[in-house]
């Protein structure tokens, strides 16, 4: 899936309350979504954080697991936290990737709550290949805001369990959704080619 | 999924030479694997640690969510955390969700490695509802120790993703495996109703 990106949003979600804010960086986050990216073979993790404070903090992260001990300690945590770039905006993410594709891209929104647009990981995974790159935006905290979901082009629907319970980490939502739509692009491809 | 119980496993584990230890707990595995627990709607979440400081952490950990002021500030974490009991070995984990079903339990080890007696995700959903309580043991640091493994009723084929790389956290690896169970426990429930 060399076209499909993930972003970490740290701006604009919301909080408990609903007010739009600038989250702090979660460092297990860039680790656990990292893996996650390299496990399902997603082309790049964008880490989004408008605070200079909370960019330095990441930077320092991928510095000591890419060019420091930590990297050489650990190789395969090198391998994953190598496909991390913080950028200031998910606009700067959107261009970034655009310029290297040089080609339009297509911006997911992911979000716990259900809207009459949202697509299945299925329609998402028929998406991948056949277009321009595809990011993946998840929110911190307590989630997008919800003018950042409907500006996307899409939106994926939300993972439902069994309980009406849906308060998963966002590194637990990223993993399943990777899950997901590797399986459905795998079953695709196959598909595709049997054809 | 009311005879599905988790236990994360923190002896016997590996380190990274394969020497058998006791890790260190970490406290996000508790809220992550406990949010995702809750989610798809397991039954309960054993912590199973040997050290006594270690189950002190969990304790305090607990207290602070179900009884102390994280509770009050966030009831959907106290409703998550509940799930969990600290037990001092897998065995004593068995022997009380044993005696809470009256009947005999299915452990399943999970692993990184290719095992040829491993059942998939739908394999395993076929055994829930048919018989006692099925608890899945996740290992933290490297893995649970072979041993371990072999001595299980059942072991569950790894999350195979792309790119050969399969270096999950134990967070994510939970995650997606009880997506995937309770997408075919579904899926398996639907297609019984209708015959």
């Amino acid at each position: 899936m060399n076209n499909l990106y993930l972003a970490l949003i740290h701006h604009p979600v919301t909080n408990k309350k609903g007010d739009t804010i600038a989250s702090a960086l979660t460092t297990i986050d860039l680790h656990d979504i990292a893996r996650a990216a390299a496990t399902f073979g997603a082309a790049g993790f964008y880490v989004v954080t408008p605070l200079e404070d909370q960019m330095r903090l990441a930077g320092e992260v991928l510095d000591h697991w890419i060019t420091g001990v930590g990297g050489r300690l650990n190789p395969f945590r090198k391998q994953a936290l190598e496909k991390i770039k913080v950028v200031a905006s998910f606009e700067e993410a959107v261009a970034d990737l655009e310029a290297e594709h040089k080609k339009k891209a297509t911006s997911v929104a992911t979000s716990a709550a259900r809207y009459s647009r949202a697509v299945t990981a299925r329609q998402l995974a028929e998406t991948i290949d056949s277009n321009g790159p595809v990011v993946m935006a998840f929110g911190t905290a307590w989630g997008l805001s919800e003018p950042f979901v409907n500006q996307c082009d899409l939106i994926l629907e939300p993972i439902s369990g069994w309980d009406n319970y849906n308060h998963l980490s966002v590194r637990s939502a990223v993993s399943i959704i990777l899950d997901r739509i590797c399986m459905n692009h795998q079953y695709l491809t196959t598909n595709t080619s049997q054809v």
